[in-house]
């Protein structure tokens, strides 16, 4: 069974654990906090991220991009149609919105939460910067409207048919979520396809996930939310 | 022929055209300015963002992810390895430093050096931030220790074999060199490599460009640097 070194809410992680989930593979989760830097996980991966995935007998597959590879090459099955489409528009649109959200909105949305909100309760005496919080809310609202946008004409985010672009885009949302910075009322369309991906079975493990101290937002958990 | 919307110094559209020039394939190349958000770019690419490949009766290919991994399934030859290795523990080393490079590096040094030096020339009145560089180049200097550490006992950055990731790391080195900001002396190892995969044939490309107002740092173009 392989290993995931992973945090519960680093959306990267969740990616990988969907990923998992859909495709039936259990994997042993290993909780991490890499802003910590602890040196065994700076042994593994110099650049202390997470997720990384450890199969006996083989080198650790470090980051996301080589996780998501390693996972579909290894563990998608061949009769069903996987997360990557086999069509080579329906892949590049996938490519354009999976990296729309790894880079551009966490660069300008999670990333700024997860600091303020999670790996600031590590350093003593620090606080949540309300400007900080405003500013990648803000940029939420601006993101959720060209989601609602796409969202209006298509049934997932890159077409037709579910891909590992509408993974990624949950894992985003579904950690915003948790701290309670979505406002799904702004966001019908959005809302509608979230509701969608969370009834799937694959995504029950996300919606059990507790970090301590730090309850989830009402609503995180109903699929009727 | 394909046409691909870039910026001379924009380090994945260097990569894109490392990529066509390896594989022996023709592009148009259309220059943009992606930080002016031009309309007829926001149209095809809301995040506005380069490269962007454009093939006739085709949509266009948007974003990074989408563009690599389009060039690689249509333009990749069969008889001969690509730059995407074949055997699992070498691609996922591949994608690993790939990510370093394309998120880490980026993030870290890359970005804050463009927007100091480029993007701010079309902002009137607008100077580089002294204090924004030299972070920027801090930090420049522990990624070439990182790298000089791999070098030192690898052929290239991800193993026995050229791959794209070194084609990653060569694109941003070779933006970073454009402008004067890579101390080869100080990295002997990497200097080695970069003197190697910049002698290929599909560099020549990279190694003509000029933008106006901004000459190459001694030594860009030269093989012997």
């Amino acid at each position: 069974m392989p290993r995931l070194l992973h945090h519960r809410l680093d959306p990267a992680s969740r990616l990988a654990r969907l990923m998992f989930a859909e495709y039936g593979v259990g994997a042993d989760l290993e909780d991490i906090k890499p802003w910590i830097r602890e040196p065994a996980l700076l042994e593994i991966n110099p650049a202390a991220t997470v997720p990384i995935m450890i199969e006996p007998g083989e080198p650790p597959v470090v980051g996301t991009l080589a996780v998501l590879h390693a996972i579909e090459d290894r563990y998608a099955p061949t009769a069903v149609p996987g997360l990557f489409p086999s069509e080579p528009r329906a892949r590049a649109e996938m490519w354009r919105l999976l990296e729309w959200v790894l880079v551009k909105l966490n660069d300008e949305v999670t990333r700024y939460i997860l600091e303020e909100k999670i790996v600031k309760r590590d350093h003593r005496g620090a606080t949540p910067e309300p400007s900080v919080l405003r500013v990648a809310k803000a940029n939420l609202a601006e993101h959720l409207l060209y989601f609602n946008w796409l969202f209006a004409t298509r049934q997932w985010i890159a077409g037709d048919t579910m891909t590992l672009a509408d993974f990624a885009l949950a894992s985003h949302l579904s950690t915003l979520d948790y701290l309670g910075d979505v406002l799904w009322d702004t966001a019908p369309e959005t809302r509608q396809w979230y509701a969608r991906i969370k009834s799937r079975p694959a995504f029950r493990t996300l919606l059990n996930d507790r970090i301590a101290g730090m309850p989830a937002a009402a609503g995180y958990a109903d699929l009727d939310f």
